[in-house]
């Protein structure tokens, strides 16, 4: 059900427009009449605002829960106190527990979700810039583990796109 | 409990900058030990954006909501059937179940809202740039009603200053 890609590595440089990745993948959303929802963490809504962004966005984008907390990864998204215990919220299953609650809690088609160490300071003893993303959807959750520099802002934005693009994998049926 | 301040209009021009205020409304609630809650629809997640922009903002912001589709808003913030069915999504009474939606849901000392029409095309027979903003807090909910100009990322960005500003307001206890 579940499998960690790992050890992706993207510096600021090479970085794609967040628009144009939020707009093909509405575009793929919508030619398969599917909808998504966002669980995120360090990107704090982020990614919501990007799948929201344009016009149309609601034949697309359910919407989702902002977990900045832990408290609101457990109480609303329904990720285990096991979990957090055992492995930290930024951890691959914590990202997939993320994804697959906020798939079920709005009844989306596909969860996604983000979780990491924006900094600046390091974070469950993981360093800044260690970053998990989900995505869950009707064949199951996959995780990828993501090494992002760069500051505190550019660390959610890099996220972000990370997201999206795991998202996009998932739902045109690649690597997912 | 419930108060609404209406008609206030605010164009492009004399916006204040948004990171600005987040930081003076994260510096209010650190001094009041407070943490607060966001309840998002037409901004998407742009206020959690704010709020968890700077460092330590996990000492301030919890998380919360983004209600983008009116199910999320009953599903997750529990505002109720009857409240959309009289008012519609975007009216003050939807504005204040979200805030106190979201405040009981996180558990959160204040909780804000955003609901409106963002555009390009009006909503419920609602003009574009009516939007509503909420603040729920230990004293109850007020409600205010904006006439914003501009195009959708302006009435978005402008929107989540006067959620702010209504924040600030009733956290400092003016006009709250």
């Amino acid at each position: 059900m579940s499998e960690t890609e790992e050890n992706i590595s993207r510096s600021p440089g090479d970085r794609p427009d967040p628009e144009a990745v939020a707009a093909a993948l509405q575009a793929e959303l919508l030619k398969r009449s599917a909808m998504i929802a966002t669980a995120e963490s360090l990107t704090g809504g982020q990614l919501g605002v990007l799948l929201s962004a344009a016009p149309g966005a609601s034949e697309t984008y359910l919407g989702g829960v902002v977990s900045y907390a832990t408290g609101v990864k457990h109480r609303v998204l329904d990720v285990s106190e096991e979990t957090v215990d055992k492995h930290g919220v930024v951890s691959a299953e914590c990202a997939a527990e993320m994804a697959m609650g906020v798939r079920r809690l709005v009844g989306a088609d596909y969860g996604v979700s983000t979780t990491g160490v924006a900094g600046p300071t390091e974070q469950e003893g993981k360093p800044v810039g260690l970053v998990y993303v989900g995505v869950a959807g009707p064949d199951g959750v996959t995780t990828k583990e993501l090494h992002l520099d760069g500051d505190r802002a550019e660390i959610r934005k890099l996220s972000c796109l990370e997201a999206m693009s795991a998202a996009m994998a998932t739902i045109v049926g690649v690597d997912g």
